[in-house]
């Protein structure tokens, strides 16, 4: 039997196969991606489930609209003028089953086999292996400190006009934790605004900031061809998987309707209306404080452990929120090498590769701290720092 | 701004569009597919909810596996066992986010642009509207009272080479209602047996039959490249969307599994502990029991109407179970213009165009009787009976 080339060509995830063997009672893993299972408001969502119940009755599990739950949608009609004063419509809004579906929905409705999709580099697995069901091709645009490097934006624009999106993540940046600056946001802008493509923000972790201010989006609000995409599965629950896009543009959104009915019908209406109780019903605002505390904390034993463990040449991120670091290591170094030498001192990582659509071999690689206790992180650094030192030519000095 | 060539060749769901229409209150409508509320175990579900809390805490909230909840699929490999003496292991079976995503992976698994699918004619729009996103070639092979025109069927497989799957719903099938027979599926798979595509059977409606036999799969259990669909939707709740994928193909499994992590990750773990939680703690068989009762009622009272208030010359199948009647006008007659007039009498249901491939104005239309109330049907039915006299040559009677 022969397969499809699109699916032949769609990369397994790394990250999920590697789960299984990093998965292990004994072993240290800053591979995954997941929340802190102790940031889930159960007892709250408990009491939503039967309020929700009382209040809705059959309603919560018969089926229901493709493009979601009015209320929801006007709850974050609501949180977005409160927090960032951008005015939607709840028509603009379509709850996706998790924002990996919205990936996968936006590729689909734009892309004919051959058609470019701009990738940060590195950039985030989950959606490079969405794209490439479309068939595209891609075009990488460096991922500086500060965000995209803009020179390389523009020739990459002007130089292959079947460019149809942009995909970026300008907050606390998946695989990297870095954010876009305010001023490289504006740089972004003012290129992408005189081209025809979407340029979408998909913004998980948007709310997991514990150091420096709320900056502005790079195109919504103000870019015709803009689309925003937010989750709740950082700040409430990932199992329920509920994600939603937000675009102006209306020819968009049906076409992503269309796409959103021929895919699954519509996205687990029990689950948005009980997540909907609990938004209204709580104060979300200090149960994300929460997860910020217990992830900054985390955030800084772990970059503090790398202070006193590693070896000065390896060089990473010091994200201001969300949930990873990103490691540099020499020149030279593999980090696929490296994964296997932490594998036999039970520590788990993501080596860089996955997060490339063309390179291999890379001397990077992406540090979760979220799902670790302090004490733990202390532990596998010190074993990572360990094997770096024998690695490196440096001579080990703790 | 353009958009892919799949999405504008993807029809938009005539039924979601006409049912925010059929929906208002006033309106008498046989136009949905939705089961009847009054069938959905909510004091049970309810129980199960805090069982499931209580049982398993954060798990029910956090990220899970690509291909569902363990527990689960195995309660579906012994309902099979028990249903069908089939033996299938927990890794020949993938949890989607209801049946419709079943159809959408396996099509972009399998399917290159312009490969070949058979759609049995008429067929279920969804599968179309699914489909539709590979891009396929639709071959189409008529649907016979007693199931597909097995002639044309191998004449359509020997004369397209490109044929990649076929597409049946053996029992009870939306839109006609119609059951193939045991005959008809015997020689259905001594046809497919000696051609090197996969044979899915979509079975959402097996369990709700009220007349005659079960009858054994065509291609499941004994075809390699068989895949068999299951669906909670039509037992226990829609709302949750959670169907589910039956295959020994560990190779095509494989491709499934990356497809589904590309798609939307995993199915909602929260709903797929809560429903295995209901199965195995509640009698499901005689739950299906009252629901069986309550559409046989419904169904028998539509087609005692019909043949009360129809005109002779309109013709409709009889089903042995399930949610749906195919009723066929006279030749020349548009059930779309009959739709126009139905409406303006505030009876809705759902000409049959959708329903094909490729014919436009037909004389065909789908009715649903499971989400209104005898007295409901049988006024909604006179109301189309008085409609259908003044389109037909024949006097009324009534």
């Amino acid at each position: 039997m022969k397969y499809s080339n699109k699916i032949l060509n769609t990369p397994s995830s790394f990250i999920r196969n590697i789960l299984k063997v990093t998965d292990a009672p004994d072993v240290i893993s800053f591979a995954g991606g997941l929340p802190n299972p102790i940031s889930f408001p159960i007892d709250d969502l408990q009491k939503s489930i039967n309020h929700a119940i009382e209040e809705n009755g059959a309603k919560l599990f018969q089926y229901s609209t493709t493009e979601g739950y009015l209320p929801l949608r006007q709850y974050i009609v609501e949180k977005y003028k409160k927090s960032h004063g951008l005015d939607f419509d709840p028509e603009d809004i379509l709850i996706t089953t998790g924002s990996q579906q919205a990936l996968q929905l936006i590729s689909q409705v734009l892309i004919n086999k051959g058609e470019g999709i701009v990738m940060e580099e590195p950039g985030y697995l989950g959606a490079i292996q969405a794209f490439t069901l479309a068939e595209p091709s891609f075009y990488t645009v460096v991922l500086d400190e500060d965000g995209l490097n803009v020179e390389q934006l523009e020739d990459t624009l002007k130089n292959n006009r079947n460019i149809k999106f942009i995909y970026t993540v300008p907050n606390f940046h998946n695989p990297t934790g870095i954010t876009y600056s305010r001023e490289n946001r504006e740089a972004v802008y003012e290129v992408v605004k005189n081209y025809d493509v979407v340029l979408i923000e998909d913004d998980p972790y948007g709310d997991l900031r514990w150091h420096g201010e709320q900056l502005p989006y790079i195109g919504a609000g103000r870019l015709e061809n803009s689309v925003l995409l937010g989750s709740f599965s950082k700040v409430v629950t990932p199992g329920m998987r509920l994600g939603y896009i937000v675009t102006k543009n209306k020819e968009l959104m049906h076409h992503i309707n269309t796409a959103k009915q021929a895919t699954d019908l519509h996205t687990n209406i029990f689950s948005q209306i009980i997540i909907h109780d609990y938004l209204v019903n709580n104060d979300l605002d200090s149960h994300v404080k929460k997860i910020i505390n217990l992830y900054q904390t985390q955030a800084n034993t772990m970059l503090n452990a790398m202070a006193k463990y590693f070896p000065s040449t390896v060089k990473y991120t010091k994200p201001d929120g969300g949930m990873f670091i990103w490691v540099t290591l020499e020149e030279g170094t593999s980090a696929l090498d490296f994964f296997y030498k932490a594998m036999e001192e039970k520590v788990a990582f993501v080596p860089g590769d996955p997060f490339y659509t063309s390179k291999t071999n890379v001397n990077t690689l992406r540090l979760n701290y979220t799902n670790s206790s302090p004490e733990m992180i202390e532990e596998g650094i010190k074993r990572l720092g360990k094997i770096l030192y024998s690695l490196t030519s440096e001579k080990q000095i703790v």
